[in-house]
Protein backbone atom coordinates (compact mmCIF):
# COMPACT_ATOMS: atom_id res chain seq x y z
CA UNK A 1 0.00 0.00 0.00
CA UNK A 2 1.50 3.50 -1.00
CA UNK A 3 -0.22 6.21 1.83
CA UNK A 4 2.33 8.40 0.94
CA UNK A 5 4.10 8.80 3.74
CA UNK A 6 0.79 9.51 5.81
CA UNK A 7 -0.19 7.02 8.51
CA UNK A 8 -3.58 5.69 8.90
CA UNK A 9 -3.79 6.02 11.97
CA UNK A 10 -5.23 7.84 14.96
CA UNK A 11 -3.82 7.69 18.86
CA UNK A 12 -6.04 4.53 19.22
CA UNK A 13 -6.99 3.56 15.60
CA UNK A 14 -4.70 2.61 13.14
CA UNK A 15 -5.13 0.77 9.81
CA UNK A 16 -2.37 -1.54 8.87
CA UNK A 17 -3.02 -3.81 5.35
CA UNK A 18 -4.02 -7.12 5.38
CA UNK A 19 -2.03 -10.46 4.89
CA UNK A 20 -2.49 -14.13 3.91
CA UNK A 21 -1.60 -14.12 8.25
CA UNK A 22 -4.99 -12.58 8.78
CA UNK A 23 -7.21 -14.77 6.63
CA UNK A 24 -8.04 -17.31 9.84
CA UNK A 25 -8.80 -14.23 12.21
CA UNK A 26 -11.03 -12.79 9.33
CA UNK A 27 -12.78 -16.02 8.68
CA UNK A 28 -13.37 -16.40 12.28
CA UNK A 29 -14.96 -12.69 12.92
CA UNK A 30 -17.02 -13.45 9.29
CA UNK A 31 -18.17 -16.91 10.47
CA UNK A 32 -19.77 -15.66 13.58
CA UNK A 33 -23.87 -15.14 12.84
CA UNK A 34 -24.05 -11.97 14.96
CA UNK A 35 -21.68 -10.61 11.94
CA UNK A 36 -22.41 -12.11 8.77
CA UNK A 37 -26.73 -11.27 9.15
CA UNK A 38 -26.00 -8.03 7.72
CA UNK A 39 -23.47 -8.82 5.10
CA UNK A 40 -25.56 -9.06 1.78
CA UNK A 41 -24.10 -12.29 0.19
CA UNK A 42 -23.94 -14.72 3.35
CA UNK A 43 -25.80 -16.36 5.60
CA UNK A 44 -23.83 -19.20 6.73
CA UNK A 45 -20.33 -19.85 8.03
CA UNK A 46 -17.62 -19.01 5.30
CA UNK A 47 -15.99 -22.66 3.87
CA UNK A 48 -11.78 -22.07 3.32
CA UNK A 49 -11.95 -22.70 -0.28
CA UNK A 50 -14.73 -19.88 -0.67
CA UNK A 51 -13.05 -17.58 1.79
CA UNK A 52 -9.42 -17.93 0.01
CA UNK A 53 -11.05 -17.77 -3.88
CA UNK A 54 -12.69 -14.35 -2.79
CA UNK A 55 -8.83 -13.50 -1.31
CA UNK A 56 -6.85 -14.20 -4.05
CA UNK A 57 -9.39 -12.81 -6.89
CA UNK A 58 -9.43 -9.39 -5.09
CA UNK A 59 -8.82 -6.29 -7.42
CA UNK A 60 -9.15 -2.92 -7.05
CA UNK A 61 -10.01 -3.30 -3.46
CA UNK A 62 -7.19 -2.79 -0.25
CA UNK A 63 -8.21 -4.34 2.94
CA UNK A 64 -6.93 -3.55 6.31
CA UNK A 65 -7.23 -4.82 9.70
CA UNK A 66 -8.82 -2.42 12.28
CA UNK A 67 -5.97 -1.91 15.06
CA UNK A 68 -6.98 -1.14 18.58
CA UNK A 69 -4.38 0.55 20.99
CA UNK A 70 -5.38 -0.67 24.67
CA UNK A 71 -2.84 -0.86 27.67
CA UNK A 72 -0.15 0.48 25.53
CA UNK A 73 -0.85 -2.98 23.52
CA UNK A 74 -2.15 -3.06 19.90
CA UNK A 75 -4.81 -5.52 19.08
CA UNK A 76 -6.92 -6.56 15.69
CA UNK A 77 -10.54 -5.68 16.68
CA UNK A 78 -11.77 -5.73 13.01
CA UNK A 79 -11.52 -5.28 9.30
CA UNK A 80 -12.23 -2.23 6.62
CA UNK A 81 -11.63 -2.19 2.88
CA UNK A 82 -12.23 0.08 -0.41
CA UNK A 83 -13.28 -1.56 -2.66
CA UNK A 84 -14.30 -0.68 -6.63
CA UNK A 85 -11.11 1.69 -6.71
CA UNK A 86 -11.71 2.40 -10.81
CA UNK A 87 -14.28 4.15 -9.95
CA UNK A 88 -14.27 8.27 -8.81
CA UNK A 89 -16.10 7.42 -5.83
CA UNK A 90 -14.91 3.87 -4.47
CA UNK A 91 -16.99 1.81 -1.92
CA UNK A 92 -16.14 1.64 1.60
CA UNK A 93 -16.92 -1.45 3.74
CA UNK A 94 -16.35 -2.52 7.26
CA UNK A 95 -16.95 -4.45 10.31
CA UNK A 96 -15.80 -4.53 14.18
CA UNK A 97 -15.27 -8.49 14.76
CA UNK A 98 -14.61 -7.94 18.19
CA UNK A 99 -18.23 -7.81 18.93
CA UNK A 100 -18.12 -6.49 22.47
CA UNK A 101 -16.34 -3.53 21.52
CA UNK A 102 -19.29 -2.76 19.06
CA UNK A 103 -20.89 0.68 19.61
CA UNK A 104 -17.38 2.09 20.98
CA UNK A 105 -17.00 4.62 17.78
CA UNK A 106 -13.95 2.01 16.62
CA UNK A 107 -15.47 1.92 13.46
CA UNK A 108 -15.75 5.27 12.67
CA UNK A 109 -12.39 6.66 13.41
CA UNK A 110 -11.53 2.98 10.95
CA UNK A 111 -14.11 4.69 8.03
CA UNK A 112 -12.51 8.22 8.73
CA UNK A 113 -8.63 6.97 8.08
CA UNK A 114 -10.62 5.25 5.39
CA UNK A 115 -11.50 8.56 4.26
CA UNK A 116 -8.57 9.92 4.41
CA UNK A 117 -6.62 7.61 2.24
CA UNK A 118 -9.16 8.82 -0.49
CA UNK A 119 -8.79 11.80 -0.42
CA UNK A 120 -4.87 11.80 -0.43
CA UNK A 121 -5.22 9.87 -3.43
CA UNK A 122 -7.53 12.56 -4.93
CA UNK A 123 -10.61 10.35 -5.70
CA UNK A 124 -13.96 13.14 -5.46
CA UNK A 125 -15.92 11.16 -2.76
CA UNK A 126 -16.91 7.63 -1.30
CA UNK A 127 -20.02 5.48 -0.96
CA UNK A 128 -21.28 2.96 1.38
CA UNK A 129 -23.41 0.09 0.96
CA UNK A 130 -25.19 -0.47 4.41
CA UNK A 131 -28.19 -3.22 5.21
CA UNK A 132 -31.13 -1.63 6.58
CA UNK A 133 -31.57 -3.59 9.15
CA UNK A 134 -27.94 -2.39 10.21
CA UNK A 135 -29.00 0.92 12.64
CA UNK A 136 -25.43 1.11 14.18
CA UNK A 137 -23.50 1.56 10.70
CA UNK A 138 -26.63 3.92 8.79
CA UNK A 139 -25.62 6.16 12.44
CA UNK A 140 -22.10 5.59 11.64
CA UNK A 141 -22.12 6.76 8.16
CA UNK A 142 -24.78 9.86 9.01
CA UNK A 143 -22.12 11.27 11.40
CA UNK A 144 -19.83 11.38 9.04
CA UNK A 145 -21.69 13.25 6.79
CA UNK A 146 -22.82 10.63 4.18
CA UNK A 147 -26.16 10.91 2.40
CA UNK A 148 -28.33 8.16 2.01
CA UNK A 149 -28.84 8.24 -1.96
CA UNK A 150 -30.55 5.18 -2.85
CA UNK A 151 -32.64 1.75 -1.94
CA UNK A 152 -30.35 -0.94 -3.20
CA UNK A 153 -29.46 -4.68 -3.51
CA UNK A 154 -33.40 -5.63 -3.57
CA UNK A 155 -34.21 -2.69 -1.36
CA UNK A 156 -32.26 -4.39 1.53
CA UNK A 157 -29.79 -1.85 1.88
CA UNK A 158 -29.16 2.05 1.47
CA UNK A 159 -26.55 3.53 -0.65
CA UNK A 160 -24.80 6.26 0.98
CA UNK A 161 -22.72 8.54 -0.72
CA UNK A 162 -20.20 11.15 0.29
CA UNK A 163 -18.99 14.17 -1.99
CA UNK A 164 -15.67 15.83 -0.92
CA UNK A 165 -14.97 18.95 -0.82
CA UNK A 166 -12.62 20.85 -2.97
CA UNK B 1 6.16 -27.07 25.76
CA UNK B 2 8.44 -29.59 26.41
CA UNK B 3 6.92 -32.49 24.10
CA UNK B 4 10.69 -34.81 24.59
CA UNK B 5 11.38 -34.11 20.64
CA UNK B 6 8.66 -36.10 20.10
CA UNK B 7 6.67 -34.12 17.27
CA UNK B 8 2.51 -33.25 18.13
CA UNK B 9 1.55 -34.08 14.28
CA UNK B 10 -0.01 -36.01 11.79
CA UNK B 11 0.45 -35.27 7.91
CA UNK B 12 -2.56 -33.35 8.25
CA UNK B 13 -3.19 -31.90 11.74
CA UNK B 14 -0.59 -30.85 13.97
CA UNK B 15 -0.65 -29.11 17.16
CA UNK B 16 1.53 -25.56 17.91
CA UNK B 17 1.56 -24.32 21.20
CA UNK B 18 -0.81 -21.20 21.35
CA UNK B 19 0.76 -17.58 21.98
CA UNK B 20 -0.48 -14.28 22.61
CA UNK B 21 -0.36 -13.49 18.66
CA UNK B 22 -3.63 -16.45 19.09
CA UNK B 23 -5.71 -14.22 21.61
CA UNK B 24 -7.71 -12.21 18.94
CA UNK B 25 -8.09 -15.65 17.09
CA UNK B 26 -9.10 -17.51 19.99
CA UNK B 27 -10.97 -14.83 21.03
CA UNK B 28 -13.02 -14.52 17.72
CA UNK B 29 -14.27 -18.13 17.56
CA UNK B 30 -14.93 -18.03 21.14
CA UNK B 31 -17.26 -15.35 20.64
CA UNK B 32 -19.71 -17.60 18.13
CA UNK B 33 -22.57 -18.47 19.30
CA UNK B 34 -22.63 -21.68 17.09
CA UNK B 35 -19.48 -22.79 19.05
CA UNK B 36 -20.32 -21.01 23.11
CA UNK B 37 -23.59 -22.97 23.03
CA UNK B 38 -21.43 -25.75 23.70
CA UNK B 39 -19.52 -24.09 26.49
CA UNK B 40 -20.56 -24.36 30.59
CA UNK B 41 -19.30 -21.12 31.46
CA UNK B 42 -20.18 -18.68 28.76
CA UNK B 43 -23.57 -17.36 26.81
CA UNK B 44 -22.36 -14.33 25.35
CA UNK B 45 -19.13 -13.38 22.96
CA UNK B 46 -16.18 -12.07 25.09
CA UNK B 47 -14.98 -9.06 26.30
CA UNK B 48 -11.17 -8.39 25.96
CA UNK B 49 -10.52 -7.90 29.44
CA UNK B 50 -12.33 -11.00 30.43
CA UNK B 51 -10.11 -13.42 27.48
CA UNK B 52 -6.69 -11.35 28.80
CA UNK B 53 -7.41 -12.14 32.35
CA UNK B 54 -8.31 -15.67 31.58
CA UNK B 55 -5.07 -16.28 29.48
CA UNK B 56 -2.52 -14.76 31.98
CA UNK B 57 -4.04 -16.45 35.26
CA UNK B 58 -3.85 -20.02 33.46
CA UNK B 59 -2.26 -22.69 35.60
CA UNK B 60 -1.25 -26.40 34.97
CA UNK B 61 -2.62 -26.01 32.01
CA UNK B 62 -1.26 -26.15 28.31
CA UNK B 63 -2.80 -24.24 25.23
CA UNK B 64 -2.34 -25.58 21.41
CA UNK B 65 -3.39 -24.30 17.81
CA UNK B 66 -4.79 -27.07 16.10
CA UNK B 67 -3.40 -26.62 12.26
CA UNK B 68 -4.63 -28.43 9.64
CA UNK B 69 -2.89 -28.72 6.05
CA UNK B 70 -4.78 -28.49 3.02
CA UNK B 71 -3.16 -27.62 -0.64
CA UNK B 72 0.19 -27.80 0.90
CA UNK B 73 -0.75 -24.68 3.17
CA UNK B 74 -1.20 -24.88 7.12
CA UNK B 75 -3.69 -23.24 8.70
CA UNK B 76 -5.37 -22.16 11.81
CA UNK B 77 -8.50 -24.14 12.53
CA UNK B 78 -9.20 -24.44 16.46
CA UNK B 79 -7.82 -24.77 19.79
CA UNK B 80 -7.44 -27.52 21.95
CA UNK B 81 -5.70 -27.92 25.64
CA UNK B 82 -5.04 -29.94 28.50
CA UNK B 83 -6.11 -28.82 31.63
CA UNK B 84 -5.71 -29.70 36.16
CA UNK B 85 -1.85 -30.91 34.76
CA UNK B 86 -1.40 -31.37 38.17
CA UNK B 87 -3.72 -34.40 38.74
CA UNK B 88 -3.32 -38.10 37.26
CA UNK B 89 -5.63 -37.70 35.05
CA UNK B 90 -5.76 -34.14 33.24
CA UNK B 91 -9.03 -32.96 31.70
CA UNK B 92 -8.76 -32.29 27.79
CA UNK B 93 -10.75 -29.93 26.04
CA UNK B 94 -11.07 -28.61 22.48
CA UNK B 95 -13.35 -26.52 19.83
CA UNK B 96 -12.90 -26.46 16.00
CA UNK B 97 -12.92 -22.78 15.67
CA UNK B 98 -13.70 -23.30 11.67
CA UNK B 99 -17.23 -24.19 11.70
CA UNK B 100 -17.48 -25.42 8.13
CA UNK B 101 -14.81 -28.01 9.08
CA UNK B 102 -16.65 -30.00 11.96
CA UNK B 103 -17.38 -33.34 11.02
CA UNK B 104 -14.18 -34.16 9.34
CA UNK B 105 -12.62 -35.80 11.93
CA UNK B 106 -9.82 -32.81 12.67
CA UNK B 107 -11.08 -32.84 16.36
CA UNK B 108 -10.24 -36.58 16.93
CA UNK B 109 -6.93 -36.43 15.73
CA UNK B 110 -5.81 -33.28 18.16
CA UNK B 111 -7.40 -35.33 20.68
CA UNK B 112 -5.46 -38.15 19.74
CA UNK B 113 -2.20 -35.78 19.78
CA UNK B 114 -3.21 -34.63 22.87
CA UNK B 115 -3.42 -38.05 24.40
CA UNK B 116 0.30 -38.65 22.64
CA UNK B 117 1.43 -36.49 24.75
CA UNK B 118 0.15 -37.30 28.03
CA UNK B 119 1.11 -40.66 27.67
CA UNK B 120 5.01 -39.21 27.22
CA UNK B 121 4.55 -37.68 29.83
CA UNK B 122 4.06 -40.36 32.05
CA UNK B 123 -0.05 -39.66 32.94
CA UNK B 124 -2.19 -42.54 33.65
CA UNK B 125 -5.05 -41.32 31.99
CA UNK B 126 -7.45 -38.74 30.95
CA UNK B 127 -10.97 -36.81 31.30
CA UNK B 128 -13.18 -34.86 29.67
CA UNK B 129 -16.47 -32.96 30.22
CA UNK B 130 -18.56 -32.69 27.10
CA UNK B 131 -22.31 -30.46 27.09
CA UNK B 132 -25.23 -33.26 26.82
CA UNK B 133 -26.11 -31.11 23.86
CA UNK B 134 -22.60 -32.08 22.04
CA UNK B 135 -23.49 -35.01 20.30
CA UNK B 136 -20.55 -35.12 17.63
CA UNK B 137 -18.24 -34.40 20.69
CA UNK B 138 -19.48 -37.20 22.75
CA UNK B 139 -19.12 -39.11 19.77
CA UNK B 140 -15.30 -38.36 18.98
CA UNK B 141 -14.49 -39.32 22.74
CA UNK B 142 -16.19 -42.27 22.56
CA UNK B 143 -14.81 -43.54 19.31
CA UNK B 144 -11.26 -42.95 21.09
CA UNK B 145 -12.47 -44.89 23.85
CA UNK B 146 -13.14 -42.93 26.72
CA UNK B 147 -15.85 -44.16 28.65
CA UNK B 148 -18.83 -41.94 30.54
CA UNK B 149 -18.58 -41.93 34.11
CA UNK B 150 -20.76 -39.73 35.24
CA UNK B 151 -23.22 -36.54 35.24
CA UNK B 152 -21.71 -33.16 36.26
CA UNK B 153 -22.08 -29.47 35.87
CA UNK B 154 -25.77 -29.35 37.40
CA UNK B 155 -26.13 -32.28 34.87
CA UNK B 156 -25.64 -30.84 31.94
CA UNK B 157 -22.41 -32.43 30.65
CA UNK B 158 -20.54 -35.48 30.65
CA UNK B 159 -17.78 -36.49 32.42
CA UNK B 160 -15.91 -38.84 30.44
CA UNK B 161 -12.82 -40.96 31.93
CA UNK B 162 -10.10 -42.70 29.96
CA UNK B 163 -7.27 -45.15 31.44
CA UNK B 164 -4.05 -45.48 29.60
CA UNK B 165 -3.15 -48.98 29.39
CA UNK B 166 0.01 -50.03 31.38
Amino acid sequence: MNDMGKKLQFEDIKLIEATKDDLELIMGWRSNPLIYKYFYHQNAPLKWDEHITFWESRKNRIDWIINLRYNSHWRKIGSINISKLTDEKPEIGLFIGELTSWGSGYGKKAVKLALKYLKNTNYTGATASVSKENIGSQKLFEQLNFKRTSSIKLDKEWLYTIEFKK
